[in-house]
């Protein structure tokens, strides 16, 4: 069955995954997820809801500083020097339901606690900036030891962040994220269906994070 | 004087200049604004924003679909050969006062209309799904002639692209932006000052444009 995007686009789930092989990693298809990246996972679910209509979030492209660029006769403009610059921003934007939705995925192989190390400064000013203009800022956390996933919101990680600031630990603590964030339950498709999960989060900031107790 | 973003970013407002200045272009500096890009504009007035924290609006990495990359020793990794992709979406976003914003930028020579061929199906595609969300999606037009600029709303784009498809003419007059767009006036600093106008479309668009003639 084809199955085509409203732009006219052919859907092609795999797409990701045949690029990947194409790199030469191996790739496990089983419902175990082994080899799917965050990245991965976070894109299906956009696929997915960019397909149904149920939000509009894309990933911005990887920022890169062109220096040469060739034009081929009869074939395309060949880049042929470039370098990687680092991104100013979070990687994931867009809007759902009249919400500016902006965040970046981070994945841990630790099993006690998520270091801060993983954010950059400019991230965490852009996440700033972002809540300051009402719009909804946070990070989805992947603990792979565990394989549960996490958002948690920019309010949580600015306080460890400036508890750092004054002297205290450099992470957060797995215990302080099941208790703040918001886990996102896997499925089988998208697996990690993180809207609803954004909607409890939304809600709570609606009432300034006052009923977070009652929503978790 | 040294300016610095709030992410401590020193504030370089002629850097853009600078690299147009690297590829070999001739720049003008002075208030007559000839040999400024639109981009140029839009990046000055978005860059004024984010110094201000009035609202945060960047423009998109160009897609590049990197094919080559080679890691010379004690230096950064260098993109050998990579090739421009076609954007799935505009070109700038971001989050003013709780509002999802979304444009492109365009720019016509022509005196009389602005011929819709400058669209694409999958930027109207785009922008028909960001207002089903509730965002404010639009494309900020340059009549390069009179140098004039509007904020067309993504619902006049729309009547005129259905209009199109119905056989009728392929671009809109110049009488009708003037009558249903928002003229932004241009300034000193920033040239296009676009948020007061935004404003007006925002308010018009919480109507249903019913307002219309009033705002206008």
């Amino acid at each position: 069955m084809t199955i085509r995007y409203p732009n006219g686009k052919l859907y092609t789930p795999a797409s990701s995954v045949a690029k990947a092989e194409k790199q030469g990693k191996t790739k496990d298809f089983s419902f175990s997820n082994r080899g799917k990246t965050l990245e991965d996972e976070i894109n299906e679910a956009n696929d997915y809801y960019l397909e149904r209509r149920l939000a509009i979030i894309h990933k911005k492209p990887v920022p890169v500083q062109i220096v040469k660029v060739e034009y081929p006769s009869r074939s395309a403009a060949v880049i042929k020097e470039a370098y990687f610059r680092t991104p100013s921003t979070t990687d994931y934007n867009g809007v759902w339901n009249g919400h500016y939705i902006d965040f970046d995925a981070k994945e841990t192989a630790s099993k006690t606690s998520f270091p801060l190390k993983n954010i950059h400064t400019h991230q965490m000013t852009h996440m700033q900036q972002v809540t300051e203009q009402n719009g909804v800022a946070f990070i989805i956390i992947r603990f792979s030891a565990f394989e549960r996933y996490f958002i948690v919101p920019y309010e949580v990680l600015q306080k460890a962040w400036q508890a750092m600031a004054h002297g205290e630990r450099k992470s957060i603590p797995f215990s302080t994220i099941e208790k703040e964030a918001y886990e996102i339950p896997t499925s089988y498709y998208p697996r990690i269906d993180y809207l609803p999960v954004l909607q409890q989060l939304i809600v709570a900031k609606s009432h300034g994070f006052e009923s977070e107790e009652i929503v978790e």
